[in-house]
């Protein structure tokens, strides 16, 4: 008999969020679970490690039975801990989520979630980042549970190319209203940012990042057209950053 | 006559670093400049953004006679606090740097100079990073202002395709022992990941990320390729990270 799939989860939204809690649970019937995430949220980390200070890890009790630990890093931090650290082996999947609202188009390049799974990717394992489209603290995870759990399987036994980590995000709502998978691109949606500007009690300024996000895509290819008509998208992700059409071009200005 | 062209300068390595004054020397021809750099190092920090703090932005007498702020934030809140509250108008050109040490291959993601650039380039403005292969401190930026002067030039003088950038790097080393520049796609080059685990005074654990940076690739059209033969590599670069050539596979073993 082959051996139990060993799966590394991890998230941006900190261990005590309901998103990781409900990826645990879609995760259990499926393998042997390791969890290393963030000890406090750590949204819109991107891909940032940490390098200037030094790292804590520490054993967690937040899911009886399982393996489980905090880090003081970012989720990036986090999957290299877990593989250099705290794993004996590698894990045949690596799980990220789920998300407390979109990843969808550019926010793929914020995402602590995303960013976890990219850096799974990197090092070869197989990863998947979840996100529900909605912030709430309470959200309803059973669709997104449902579809992770899915996907996972769905990993485990066909395996992803090397380098190729995949996007999920899951609209709101309960999974009988929802029309199934659809694989995507990452839509071209941008935050047009605008800032809060405010005075402390001090009469110091300081701002708050927030922003309109916009799509500026016609394509029914997209992650967000899926979104908006109600499917899960899933967008193979990679970590190519190369412009290949723009270096012809830039031969012929340049040379 | 045309407008002069308005330069916005940022860095990850902190407003006080040579790197930046470097690049402020080296822009300082070319037009009209605005630095925002952060206030403290911001090294390793990709694309994060900060959500969950306030931002503080404070003027900077770093550099006479020329506008300057540092913002508490990562190079990412500086190209948004720039553009979104600083600048009267949208520069013509975003340059991020220079970067004490390379930022080639996978190092795109994880470094803020080059998000930094990447953001110029979501935001639709000509965005250039450029990186040093030296970390110190006191390292010799003669040759990379050169070419940072030249590639801008170049840059405003021919544009660059909305939602590209260039990440450039200079190898050590006098401007006449360098081959010219060389247009690349990103190595696949990775970290070999490993920890430092220490105690602290009190007994506790913690670590230190450390690691091998390993080229994998064997080709020759890479900017790792590249600087090891004592070129300057350019890696034109763009922010859709979807895997397109794993759709069709993905439509086969999920539908």
């Amino acid at each position: 008999m082959a051996e139990s799939p060993l799966i590394l989860i991890t998230n941006d939204d900190s261990i005590k969020s309901k998103g990781i809690a409900s990826l645990v649970e879609a995760m259990k019937p499926l393998g042997e679970l390791v969890v290393v995430a963030p000890d406090t949220v750590q949204s819109g980390k991107g891909h940032a490690i940490t390098i200037h200070d030094p790292l804590r890890l520490s054993k967690s009790d937040q899911f009886p039975g399982i393996e489980a630990y905090t880090c003081s890093g970012t989720p990036v931090d986090c999957v290299k801990l877990a593989i250099y650290e705290v794993m004996k082996k590698r894990p045949t999947l690596l799980v990220s989520g789920i998300n407390h609202g979109s990843n969808a188009g550019i926010n793929v390049l914020y995402s602590g979630t995303m960013s976890a799974a990219v850096e799974g990717a990197i090092e070869g394992i197989p990863s998947i980042g979840f996100s529900l489209l909605d912030h709430s603290a309470d959200a309803d995870f059973d669709a997104s549970m449902s579809y992770a759990n899915k996907l996972a399987t769905l990993v485990i036994q066909n395996d992803l190319q090397k380098g190729v980590c995949l996007n999920v995000n899951i609209p709101r709502g309960k999974e009988e209203k929802l029309n199934g998978l659809k694989i995507c691109r990452q839509g071209r949606a941008y935050w047009e940012d605008s800032f809060d500007k405010r005075k402390d009690p001090f009469g110091g300024d300081y701002y708050w990042l927030t922003g309109e996000y916009t799509d500026t895509d016609k394509g029914e290819d997209t992650d967000l057209w899926a979104l908006a008509n109600n499917f899960v998208s899933v967008v193979p992700t990679q970590f190519d950053m190369t412009a290949h059409h723009f270096i012809a071009n830039l031969n012929d200005w340049i040379l």
